[in-house]
């Protein structure tokens, strides 16, 4: 962690009381910043405000949040920065207190290092043991519950692997462990649809925006990974990553991914 | 909260990059604790270490727990204690590392007021509108991904009903939502299985291994409470407590369930 702030002021501290760690009572996203700008913020905005509202929990001002990322990514050429939201209150008893606000933790950390790479080259990626759980009250939200893909992330990848496909308890395919994923099958780009488990991710939202017309939520039978011309999956800090492989099925990378890579990339510098 | 313990040190914060925080990676217990004694230690620390052992987290030696314990309770007549293990290790990504430890955060706290009132009277429930997600990985840990109880917690509650029933999504009743639930029919003890979602409390474990040749684990159909004599709630703080009414249906308090009640009295006596 390069930075932190903890409700505004400079911390790396918590108290042990906080209901996002004694309940995972909480929302988050991860932001690209460069030179103190970050990528894609409204619709980061957006999805911590919609996943507030679905949890009860007290959106901060933009402006706040604005200022601290601001604050923790200054001087820093390109970091990511975490904005941690957790509902305000103590946690002796589950039921939340009104109008206790929320605690805001805003942190800078290092940029991962292989992402141009992955960019070029694709990864490889296996189905994963582990299912996701059905929870229509949780599903899209971006929340603190994250067990299942920390025991996802422990399952033992073969070398050269490096990336989980998660599917739900009936075979449909949800996303990669910390990714969307996008199958692209004659021209048509298809998601899963994420309303029973998942998140909704903003680079998976903005593509879903701007292929409008060729691009559909569904439910997605792992079968149909095997008909796909091309898979990708996309995340605010790693961007479109072609996928080459899932367990023994190969995919070459394709027109329609590289065309995404380039759209936003372009949106990047705009 | 009256003391709090992290790793061994006095202090109420822990650091933001906690797994526990940012992901609801650990578990936990909560202990009832009188001059010093925490009950029913050993069957508190069998299901710690089973916790631990699922999800990959380093049990520290139970005397280290023990001691934190007791640092924590001294002096005080009778308090309720919660020992928060978060698996040790930075939260950036959501791979554990090797040999991480784990992280440990045990705290002191008064007794909520209405124990004895609601062990005599008994407390009305509701059936919660939220169900509990199926997922096999997780069913009876006592994990810090808490978000389900928090939204069911949430629910509007009307005047005089303090509690919770939660089913799963296929109209199995699980427990409430901070307790475990027997029903008895016929001067047999049912309660639910864990093995899908759901806490296996200390309670329920103790009443499991006392009644072995009249209990009995088995799915639960919710129009099943309508044929139950009696149905009670238990967990390590409130101990057993007569359900005496939910949603529009009422049970007498019987005699199995003030039975129990003597049984664990005598055993916290003894």
């Amino acid at each position: 962690m390069l930075e932190c702030l903890v409700d505004g002021e400079i911390s790396t501290y918590v108290p042990a009381s906080n209901r996002g760690l004694n309940y995972g009572d909480g929302v988050f996203e991860t932001l690209l910043v460069s030179n103190g700008q970050p990528h894609r913020w409204q619709a980061h905005m957006d999805r911590l405000g919609a996943g507030c509202e679905r949890l009860g929990i007290a959106m901060p001002p933009q402006a706040v949040l604005l200022r601290e990322v601001q604050t923790v990514s200054a001087g820093l050429a390109e970091v990511v920065v975490k904005v941690v939201l957790c509902r305000g209150g103590l946690a002796r008893g589950y039921s939340p207190s009104r109008d206790a606000g929320s605690v805001r933790i805003v942190s800078a950390h290092q940029l991962p290092t292989n992402i141009e790479e992955n960019m070029a080259r694709g990864v490889k990626a296996r189905i994963c043991d582990l299912r996701l759980a059905i929870q229509p009250a949780l599903g899209g939200i971006k929340h603190l519950n994250r067990l299942e893909q920390v025991l996802a992330s422990s399952e033992s990848f073969v070398e050269g692997v490096s990336e989980g496909i998660m599917l739900d308890p009936e075979d449909h395919v949800i996303s990669a462990i910390s990714a969307n994923i996008f199958l692209i099958l004659e021209d048509r780009l298809l998601t899963p649809r994420l309303d029973r488990c998942g998140v909704r991710g903003v680079i998976r939202s903005q593509i879903l925006a701007a292929c409008s017309g060729r691009c559909e939520q569904r439910r997605i039978q792992v079968d149909l990974l095997h008909e796909a011309d091309e898979v990708f999956i996309c995340n605010s800090v790693r961007g479109i990553v072609p996928v080459i492989g899932i367990d023994d099925h190969e995919f070459s990378i394709g027109p329609v991914t590289r065309e995404l890579q380039s759209w936003l990339r372009d949106g990047d510098r705009a």
